[in-house]
């Protein structure tokens, strides 16, 4: 379920222009932008930008930028991109940092349906002039770089149908090579990225059924490298993707100094889908609510807006 | 250029009927189907097919198939196919063969666009409940694999910006690896699998002007093995795909028997796009013309039909 709320009606029109008022004159209004943009769902908020297109003949994007600054123009402008250029615009920020951000890419690929996942790679594409795995193979290697072009480029079945016979068999492959008695990983790739998700989770209980742990305790009692805890980082996504984006906003808070951009990220791209689910599974294990553990370690508009996407504030 | 020649005004109710006309009754017609289909382009196909659909609820292709045999029925189910259901098809048949036919899927991989190839993997898992990755990875492995798996998951840039920096370091890194300087091909693959049709073309060129000889004559050179015959078509289909497609279709003739499979393919495929390109560099090649070489090695049905297709016969 969804943490923001959204007027039931509402006008592009008077959206724009009141988000262009509130850019205008000396200072900004950052107030208004958020009780406007913070409490429209996606449909509104590509609606606003089209008007605003329209009206002033300048991207909604660019006039935010201009006007705000730090996280809370990170933020927002994400908030304001269409999933799949925000999506392709993450992937990029992944790719760009010194040492990629695997597990950024393990979320991506993971938890987009295949259809979401093909819009990503075809905003990639138009806005880098590059495709996403071209990148993605060209900055990495080994393993890590197996693994990743696998996910980022499948195009899974993700029907109900699943083989249970295989599920067995494929099981047996996964704790043979995690356990080390192959010489590489070559089918755990395989598995993990070619089948689908309900035919992942099968195999991962009749993994747990027939060697009695799980395939992540396994994973953990390894000596650890990247291409291992992206493995991990998948199958938990897999697996169960609320607790896994309950353990990414716990490890973002609890951090020195806060990870504001795996804040933004799960804040931004759960708040339409489940983060009421999540916020409820993060509230069970830290004995504090997202809210509050949100509103203590962020200040400002910022905290404004985190807050607005969670549910709370005023809208316009 | 197209060898197929289709009418400008035509009815696809009575096309429809007409082809219900030549099934009934005692024998079939098959020369009206003839005329009828093999002069119909892909618009004008689809819209026979849902005409017939609607008013005999019954598949066109279903009928084809219970009326007709042999490779004729083969190459007209192939025809009235939409091309990504027929791609998935092709894709699938050469999948099922004991020794999968990679052939066909490096050709498939190379020859689509990326848009295409995106509709065909559609498709694919449309028809077949698993992705077409999946089940490719699952038949294949090693090398084969790895390249395979790559090309028909890659969703290219297709645009026409080139980076000529990059293609030098680029050719200096196949050429190390072809000449069996480096312990594997995983740059090769990474460089066949996500870079642009355009940035290889620079690539090859490149290759050529710096080491004096051309990619392809350096693959010959090696012990041949299925991954090197598998990366020296996908080469082959990048540099010249007019070429690769008239060798194919001499293979195809010149075997013992003919391999009608490899010949309806070609035919089928590239009646509606460049076959005549294709026909008028066989001619040069082998003194003979595409159409008098079909005609010797063909009878009957088939025969017509495929004549039909390169532009010959009466259309109804």
């Amino acid at each position: 379920m969804a943490t923001i709320v959204s007027p039931p009606h509402f006008s592009p029109v008077e959206d724009a222009e009141n988000i262009k008022a509130a850019c205008q004159g000396w200072g900004t209004n950052e107030n208004a932008i958020i009780s406007i943009l913070g409490h429209r769902n996606l449909f509104q908020r590509k609606l606003i930008r089209q008007a605003y297109q329209e009206i002033y003949h300048e991207d909604l994007i660019h006039q935010l930028k201009s006007e705000l600054s730090g996280n809370f123009e990170r933020a927002i402008c994400l908030w304001v991109l269409d999933p799949p250029e925000r999506d392709a615009l993450l992937a990029n920020l992944a790719l760009q940092k010194p040492i990629p951000d695997y597990k950024v890419l393990v979320e991506i690929a993971c938890m987009r349906s295949p259809e979401d996942m093909l819009a990503a790679r075809r905003a990639y594409r138009c806005l880098y002039k590059h495709s996403l795995e071209e990148d993605l193979a060209s900055r990495t290697i080994g393993d890590i770089r197996r693994l990743l072009v696998a996910m980022v480029s499948a195009y899974k079945y993700d029907g109900e149908e699943i083989d249970e016979m295989l599920a067995q068999s494929e099981a047996a492959i996964l704790h043979d090579e995690i356990l080390g008695k192959a010489v590489d990983h070559e089918e755990t790739i395989r598995v993990l990225s070619t089948r689908s998700s309900m035919q992942l989770s099968a195999i991962f209980n009749r993994y747990k059924d027939i060697y009695g742990t799980s395939i992540t305790k396994d994973l953990l009692n390894h000596p650890t490298n990247e291409y291992l805890s992206a493995l991990r980082a998948a199958i938990r996504c897999i697996k169960n993707p609320t607790r896994y984006y309950a353990k990414v906003l716990r490890n973002s808070i609890n951090t020195v100094g806060t990870d504001e951009d795996a804040l933004n990220r799960v804040i931004v791209t759960r708040a339409e889908k489940d983060l009421t689910n999540i916020t409820g599974l993060y509230f069970k294990r830290n004995n504090v609510s997202l809210d509050q553990a949100i509103a203590k370690e962020t200040s400002g508009d910022y905290k404004a807006f985190l807050l607005a996407l969670l549910g709370h504030g005023k809208q316009l």
